[in-house]
Order: C-alpha cells, then structure tokens, then sequence
C-alpha cells in the first residue's frame, strides 16, 4: 500500500474514544493556545489587509472571523490561519519544525461550526491534522526546510487531513483530498530576508487550501494518489532527501501533538532558557540591580548567532536580545507580551543590568544541542555569593511542561483585547471542549469580536 | 537592479499607445480563443464541482462565471481559469511550454469586469501577463518543467501581473504583487500518473492567486522584493538550473505574446503536423478508402512515443493516436470538436484506413525537432501514384499562422452552446475589443452562460 493511501486510512479510521486521555487534554491546549495567538494578531496590519480582501470579495456566513464578523469557512480558514502567526507565540514541534496550530487549527474550527461538529469531533481532528504535518514534515526535515516554510508546505495536508475527518470522508475521498492539498502546497523562505508579510499569508493559504482540497474531494474532485511518494511528488520535488519511515512508524499508536511545545515568553525562543531560569529565581527571593555583580549567560552556537545583542533598539529586536531578555526576567519576574513594551524597552534598570550581562557558547550546553535546547546561567552577587543555575529544555517543551492554569494565563494575557467575562467563559469552554455538544456555542454571542 | 524589480518596472511602465498593431491584433484572438476553451470546459463535471464549491462558498457579484452566474474576483478567476484548460484546445508556447490563456485571461477579465477598465486596459494587461510567465517559463525550462505544471507555476506571475496593471498598482506594490505570487506558485506533475483533476485545479488556482497577490499588495501587503533571484527564491528552490537573461533579453523591445501556438485540431498537437497534410490534400480532392494502399507516417522520436496507437478504445485515446488522426483527417478533411465523436471513434472506414497507416520516425524530421514539430508523409494509391507531402510547423505555430478567421470558425464551434447571434456579437466584440469602453458591456444579458 502507498504511503499517501496509509495516511488516508489512518485519517479515516482514528476514532475519538481510542484517542488516550493525555491527547484529549494535550489538544484542548493545542486550541485554547491557538486562540490566544491569534485573537492577539487579529489586529495587526497584514490581518487587517487580509480581513479588507475577504471583506471586499465575501462570502456566505458560515464561519466566525476572529478579526469581527463571518464569512465562508474559505475566509475564514485564510485571515484566523494568518492571525496566529505574528505574535511569535504560537506552538511548535521540534522535530518537523512546524508551527501546527495556526493551519490546522483554523481550517477544523472553521467547518467545525460550519457542519455543526461537536467538540470530540474537533479534538479528533485537530490531533489527526497534527499527526499528519508532524510526520510529513519530518519525512522532509531538514532538507525541505532550507526553500520551503514547512509550517505553510506540510501543514496544507494537515489542513486538508482535520477537514476531512470533520467532513467524514470515506478513504478514496480523503486520497484525493491530500492529493489536492499536496499539489497546492507553496511557502518560499524567501520573503525573510525582507521581513515580509508573507509570514502570515503563508498558514493562512495553507489552511484555506487545505480545506478546498477537502470541499473538492467530498463532491467528486480527484488529485494525485501518490502525492507523497510518486515520482514527480512531493518529497522528489520539494526535498533533497526524505525519509519515508518518519510518516509509518508507530502511525495509529503514538499520537505527536504531545510532543508540541508552548511558548510562554513572548521573544525568541532561544532566549527562553536563560529567561526560566531567572524567573525561577525570582519566586524564591526578589533581586535589586545594585545586589548583583554580574551575569554570566552560556547559550549554545545557534542561541549567540541570532541573540547575542546588547543594544537592542526596537520592540521586535529586544525579543531577539538575550541580554534584554534575561535582564528583563530577573527584574519583572515575567516575560510576557505585557512585559515586552515601548517602557520596558528603554527602562533605566533593565538598561542598567544588560551591562552586568555577559553572553557567550558554554561547551557542555552546545554539545547537546539541537536535542536539547539548555543554558547555563552563573549568577554572581557584589556579595561575592554566587548562584549557578542549569536547564535542558526551555519551559513549554514536553520534557518540562508548562501547566494547564499557566497556558489558561497566556490565554488571558493574549486576549486581553477582549472583556474578561468573555475570555474565562471561552477558555472553560475549551478546557471542557470533550462536552461541547455544538461548536458553534462557542461563537455565539461575538465574544471573540475584537470590536 | 534586482530582477523581479526589473519586471516591476516593466509591467507598470508598458502602455497600450507603445504596443505595436500587430500584438493588439494578436491578443485579441488570445482572448477569443481562451473563450473558446473554457466555453465549451464549463459543463464538464471537474469544472462543474468548483462551481459547486465556490455557489457554496458565495461571494460579491463582481464579475462572471462561465459557468452561469457572477461571484467574487477570486471566484471568478478560479473556475474561468479550471474551465479553458481541459478540452486540450488552449494555445501554447514552445518556449517556455505554457498555456498561458487560461491563467492570464481569466483573471485579467474578472479584474476588467470589476473595475469597469476598457478594452485597451484588457488588451495591455493580457499582452503584459503572457509576457511575464513566459518570460518565468524559458527563464527555468527544462528542469523546473519535470516536476513543475509551469502553466500553474509560473503563471501565477502573469496572473498577479495582469491585476496589477489593471488596479494600476506603482512599482512598489507590483514587486510586493509578485512576490506574494511567487511565494503561492504551486502545481506538481504528480496528477499526470492517475490522470486526476489537478490539472484543472491547477491553472485555476494559479489565476486566482495571482489577484489575490496584486489585490494584496494594492493594500500595502508586502512580499519578498527578490522572489525570482533570491537564495531561497522561486529559481533555486523550484528548478535545477536557470537563466537569468530570459527574463531581461529585449524586455520591453519584443512581445513574446506573438510566438503563442494556436491548435486547431481537438487532438493532442503531435499529431497536428500529419492531419495538417491530410487536410490540405482534401481541399484539392477528396479520397476513397477503396484508392488507397498504405499511408506512411515519419515522425519524430517524441510524437511516436506518445501518439503511436493503432487501436485507441476511448475517445480521449482516439486523440492520442496518429494512426487514428491521420485516417480521420483524410476521410473527414477537418480534426474539430465535432470530429472527435463516439460515433467516428468506432466508425468502419476510419477503422479500415488506419490499417494501411504505419508510424515512425524520419530522421531528417527527427533531427530537427524540438525546434521544428513536422512530419513527412508518404500517400501511396492503388494506381502506384505516390504523394510525398512535408511540413516544418503545426498550423497554428507562429511560422504556420492560423487566419483570424480560422479562430472565429473555431471559437463558434466551441461555443455551440450558445446561440449563434450571442457567438457572433462575441466573436466581433472581442476582434473590436480595442473599441470598447467597458468590458462589462461584454457580459451584459448573460449572453456568455451555459443555460
């Protein structure tokens, strides 16, 4: 049997009661962290212009836009796809380094309140959407990553696989749609150079294309039927190498949406290390700058290339300094999107410590790297006092996992736009998604509208 | 200047007034001769399946639906560009081998439509779209063309170019336009092997993004500014090697909307050369079954590896085989639409002759291909006279021009559909498109719909 055949009959044949308890509940997360992102993008400029377009074109009501108002689950899929990726805080699998939510997540909701899915019908296929870009995206890792942004490549399978489960689609139909997923799958790296929109137009096309390969299956429409494998297929055309294990091994019985880390920081991610364990720090005593001598921060290569700056002169680029990052930490005790402001940017103190802050490669660390992802802090106080601190995994991952109540608190920071009645009704809601028997009770009421 | 700056440049610096009268002339039967194509594909069922997604989906009455009904822009471009690439009849250029009506013209005509441009504004975006995908094309033929359906790939670029020029977008915005384009291209040969419908998703699709590219980019959305030259751009990441000066060479000076093939037999264009012959020999006079002893055929390599089959069974076969072209054109003097029935496939005489057809390769044919698509045929009859016809260039190649007139024939063929008055006000309105103020005046009364 062909691999893409494989995939179709895994999609298929997933069930939400074998689904393991951990899954159940990891993928709640999944989506209330989906909301969070992306209810704080939906204001910045690229969503708003892509809101505009399907403004301008609409659409029938079918489902909820996160930047206000309804249209059909294509517009929807393409601006709430777009929306979660441009606060740097949504999910992200290490070993496909796919960001699943903001693809896979928007295309299920969408026909999820369309078709009036339940809530277990969603949890199923948002893990299936995550199982089937994870795998695709390892099969092709790290050679597809060099052109292709994975998260936009392989997520439109994703996209097509969880709107398939929810349109229930028999297997011939569900080959077909990731035939059609697959051949419309397009993400060049090249936009970062210039820092450009296409960042958010990428998962938000992937998402809408994901779901029309999924509406085309379910009235007939046929694709490649060897997408993945075929001679002028995905992994031939679009990667140097592949490997085809990565999509079979352990397909049915390992679910990976667990493996999916969180980002609780609100900067990169190599400057989350240093910044837990600063804040670790800080719960058991509170620190004065003139206590502290100096700071010494350990990171490993990749950390210093794309981090190592003392002088950070905009927002954006004090998320990228992990001397801002770790000052920050230890003096606010937090790292939060309200940590991150145009105040804290130019704060005397923080100014104050960056200099105390040495940054630089610590052997032991680099040479575990990229398996573990660790700093190593040496903290000296004008006491003579020094406090030396070591992590492995950034808080999030799943070897140090972030905490139901501390994702909930993400949740509200990041949706702080809209009133608070709102944001605890919403976020019980999707902790106790398993019994919503309705999606669309979610969205009634626009109390995801940021008007 | 980077490359993608310098079509930027070009597309928005072209006017009407500089085109010279016989690229006017030529665009406007590309225009006809798209109409034709997707006319007569809008009631086949893939192309009937996205008008069911896109009824489903709804949108703004903007601009109309070949297949019945007015949409959104997006819609619009989506199933006028899946309708004219599947009765195999569109144009196409050896160049770069791209069909480039059925991704260009739709999406320029939607945009028409919508903002009430003119005639010459279509003509200017439509000459202006040809150029730049096929520009693209040769830039990465052959190795981009193995996995790469380029009339999808790279006419995403012609399409986004076409929008721009008619939304009148500034140098800035068209480079932001291509770059969303490019970052879209998608379409992968895979389909081919299973025969599936990608191959209508996929010009439709491309048309589609191109306007979203160019409708974007109107509202400031960027995109990378090097998309065609850039290390992790559309030429490294999507072809083997490449050519930088196809893109450049006489930009501005020529129209390569003029080297377009046009096909005037319903089959597939190698067999053209031989049904050419055997019509021309029928216009002087016509054959008997009875008079003739053998009909040999000398190819080149390619046509005999595609096209030789003496016992097609299927009427899409029957357009795959030179045997049955050849016989069919000497007994019916034409190779239309009309020609290609259920009724000639199994016809006594056309059966009878094809034994006396033999195929093969002629070297001198052979060695001058792919430049030259000829054949050499041999007719001999039973009273030992001998007909040894030759030709260097399929009818309707630049070197073998097809007649405006032959067009119109054509065009009124594949629009059977429809009333011949509506055929005949459409046919004169777009050979005196360069009159009319208003491209809606076209489609008023609904006298394009398949009802």
């Amino acid at each position: 049997m062909g691999l893409s055949k494989k995939l179709a009959e895994y999609i298929t044949s997933v069930t939400y009661e074998e689904l393991p308890k951990e899954v159940i509940a990891f993928t709640k997360l999944c989506i209330l962290d989906y909301f969070g992102s992306a209810i704080a993008g939906a204001d910045k400029p690229p969503i708003q212009m892509i809101h505009s377009l399907i403004q301008e074109m609409g659409g029938e009501e079918q489902a909820t836009l996160l930047t206000g108002g309804r249209s059909s689950v294509l517009n929807a899929s393409l601006v709430n796809g777009a929306a979660s990726h441009i606060m740097e805080l949504d999910d992200i699998h290490k070993g496909s380094v796919i960001h699943a939510a903001t693809v896979v997540v928007p295309a299920a909701l969408a026909i999820a309140e369309w078709k009036n899915c339940s809530g277990k019908d969603l949890i199923t296929a948002v893990a299936v959407g995550y199982e089937i870009c994870y795998r695709i995206g390892e099969a092709v890792t790290p050679s597809h990553y060099y052109y292709w942004h994975n998260t936009a490549t392989c997520g439109t399978f994703g996209s097509a696989a969880a709107a398939a489960k929810l349109l229930e689609l028999n297997e011939e139909q569900t080959i077909h749609a990731l035939g059609s997923a697959g051949t419309q799958a397009a993400g060049l790296w090249q936009f970062i150079e210039d820092g450009a929109m296409s960042k958010q137009l990428h998962p938000g096309k992937a998402a809408m294309n994901g779901v029309i390969s999924a509406l085309l299956a379910e009235k007939g429409f046929t694709g490649a039927t060897q997408i993945l494998e075929g001679s002028r297929g995905f992994f031939r055309a679009m990667s140097e190498e592949f490997d085809e294990s990565k999509i079979t091994s352990g397909l049915g019985k390992v679910f990976k949406i667990t493996e999916n880390s969180f980002k609780v920081h609100a900067s990169c991610r190599h400057t989350h290390p240093a910044m837990d364990l600063m804040i670790d720090l800080t719960k058991e005593r509170t620190f004065q700058l003139e206590e502290i001598d100096h700071i010494k921060v350990g990171a490993y290569q990749a950390a210093i290339n794309i981090t190592d700056n003392a002088h950070p002169t905009t927002q954006y680029g004090s998320k990228f300094s992990l001397q801002f990052c770790t000052a920050l930490a230890l003096l606010k005790g937090k790292g939060g999107l309200d940590q991150f402001t145009e105040e804290t940017l130019w704060d005397e103190e923080i100014r104050a410590l960056m200099k105390k802050v040495t940054v630089g490669v610590d052997p032991v660390v680099e040479g575990v790297y990229p398996e573990k992802w660790g700093t190593k802090v040496e903290l000296t106080l004008r006491s003579e006092e020094k406090l030396v601190l070591q992590t492995e995994y950034p808080k999030g991952d799943p070897e140090n996992p972030v905490t139901s109540n501390e994702l909930v608190d993400k949740f509200m920071i990041l949706a702080n736009r809209l009133p608070i009645e709102n944001r605890e009704f919403f976020a019980n809601s999707i902790l106790e998604l398993d019994l919503i028997e309705r999606i669309n009770e979610l969205f009634t009421g626009d109390k995801l509208s940021i008007v």
